[in-house]
């Protein structure tokens, strides 16, 4: 089925079929994020929790859970717990970054300040700490304890690893398993340990995850140097403006010659931008193939996530969430 | 017995009673906050964790669980678990006070960027967490999560409360709790729990915890208005020109007249503050007897931290609990 065929966009189509469940999860989320002495606190959250991102992350979860056939309560418990880690490292990455948009509205530490965002994602942190403790599974502590590691180990290799034209391929994907795919592979992992799945369907859920998760950053990644503006809701050229070293350029300059590897450096290491070599560096991509390697590095990622879930057994969820890694990259498709 | 008369200050020879203890968990904090991939996380933590700091909370871990009688390797996770959870904070905290100094020396967020703070903030707690899980305790997992959440309440609650007349005692005892007393209460009480203690005991643990912070913080509050800061190490005043309003303050505020309540307003609320305006206020504070006030809140504080020691079993870490909470109002005393 190619995807003009498809009536209905597949994260749509998911959205709709655990709406339910989706449902009790905004309901825990209005809940916890509640303060009953600092009100800073659920204004903050609001702000980024109504602005619609996707909820794809929790929806993960859910699907997971029912895809191995849960039935117990816990999965709404997760599903609002892997929101809240992703709400509480958004709050700290567009510190970090000094975000002034996210999800098309002002950032958090734009409307109030710094500080707020940097104590609420805290706050957030802890609240999802305390729902999965509800669960009563020590094995899915240990997976979301790991993947809050993954995620603050990657945050800060890429702040050292951007700028610095040594970064290989292989610290791309490390910085990329923290930014996105641990919590990927973390929401889907624990829906199966929730529902108590066997091992090879627990970690084939890992493996769907942890895919789908560097398919989705590989893909933005490349249209920030390839996309259309208008299509896609980001100015093109974003990320090297900001000198971060995806994986379109690590391959550039891995092949570039004296007088581009010059170039990098004066763009990259050293910063020193000016008009035209946004241009260049996209034409050095072209040059160098580097944007069709990129490409089929994220359609490879993709497969394997397709190949993963397709290991479980026939389930309509099954074929969503297979669909949905098709849709990821058919953004560049 | 007097001060004058001990030898060694109570909180040396709790250290020294607990060396090895202290050794295992020295050890394992530096094993865990290494990182493979990105040097700059164990740069920034042993910037602060080989600072010298007193290493209280740990000890109080440590120190319940023996109290307790326990024999397994737990008390040194929890210990080191309690101590992340501090760095984590003071890294976040140094940030959002954007202080220059922590125990004599450069902050973290001055020697390399607010950024790395926040991040390797971020890393640590996940740590924590992950030391957490270790011990395989559901209970204890609880305690930690709901501490952590009272922390960064706290922290937020306090963000809006500084500079706001409004401020009543019972906010400024949340904001202690916060910033202060729910770290000292769960690291002795997580002792007892992993010790399996009963109940009365886990909640004195707590209750001797909790006083013992409370007292801890206001203390501290005090010293920063009458305080010598040759004896103290801190400069007096700084809380008043952060336009923060600690107990003495508000104890006066509640007490001003017209006059006085203008002057608050000028210096507290629209943070215009002129030479002689510090002395002013403590000229007010001496008027009103909230020093005097403070500190016997603060003695009250202390005595029920010892009191709820001392309905444990006798034992020379009982009684060296409490000489520490003697010894923490010895400075006003």
């Amino acid at each position: 089925m190619s995807l003009d065929d498809m009536a209905v966009k597949p994260h749509d189509a998911l959205a709709a079929h655990l709406s339910a469940d989706m449902d009790a999860v905004n309901t825990l989320i209005r809940e916890r994020m509640a303060s009953e002495h600092a009100p800073r606190i659920p204004e903050v959250t609001a702000h980024l929790v109504e602005a619609g991102g996707k909820r794809l992350r929790p929806m993960l979860t859910l699907a997971a859970a029912q895809l191995c056939g849960y039935a117990g309560p816990y999965h709404v418990h997760l599903a609002a717990t892997v929101e809240f880690i992703h709400t509480a490292t958004l709050l700290h990455d567009d510190v970090v970054d000094e975000s002034g948009q996210r999800r098309g509205r002002p950032t958090a530490n734009l409307l109030w300040d710094n500080k707020s965002s940097i104590l609420v994602g805290d706050y957030l942190f802890s609240r999802s700490f305390q729902l999965m403790v509800e669960t009563g599974s020590l094995r899915v502590l240990d997976i979301l304890a790991n993947a809050s590691a993954t995620i603050a180990e990657g945050e800060v290799l890429q702040l050292t690893a951007s700028q610095d034209l040594a970064t290989t391929e292989a610290i791309y994907l490390q910085v990329v398993r923290g930014k996105t795919a641990a919590l990927f592979s973390a929401a889907t992992e624990v829906g199966g340990v929730i529902a108590g799945a066997d091992e090879a369907h627990v970690k084939a859920l890992f493996e769907y995850g942890d895919a789908l998760g560097v398919a989705f950053q590989i893909v933005d990644d490349l249209l920030d140097m390839q996309g259309d503006p208008n299509a896609t809701g980001k100015n093109v050229g974003d990320d090297f403006r900001e000198r971060k070293l995806t994986l379109p350029l690590i391959k550039a300059v891995a092949n570039a010659d004296d007088e581009e590897r010059a170039f990098w450096q004066r763009t990259i290491e050293k910063g020193q931008q000016k008009e035209g070599d946004l241009e260049h560096a996209i034409a050095l991509l072209h040059k160098h193939g580097a944007l069709e390697d990129t490409r089929q590095e994220a359609l490879a990622w993709s497969r394997k996530a397709v190949a993963a879930i397709e290991t479980l057994p026939a389930h309509p969820v099954r074929d969503m969430l297979s669909q949905i890694s098709d849709y990821v990259v058919s953004r560049i498709n």
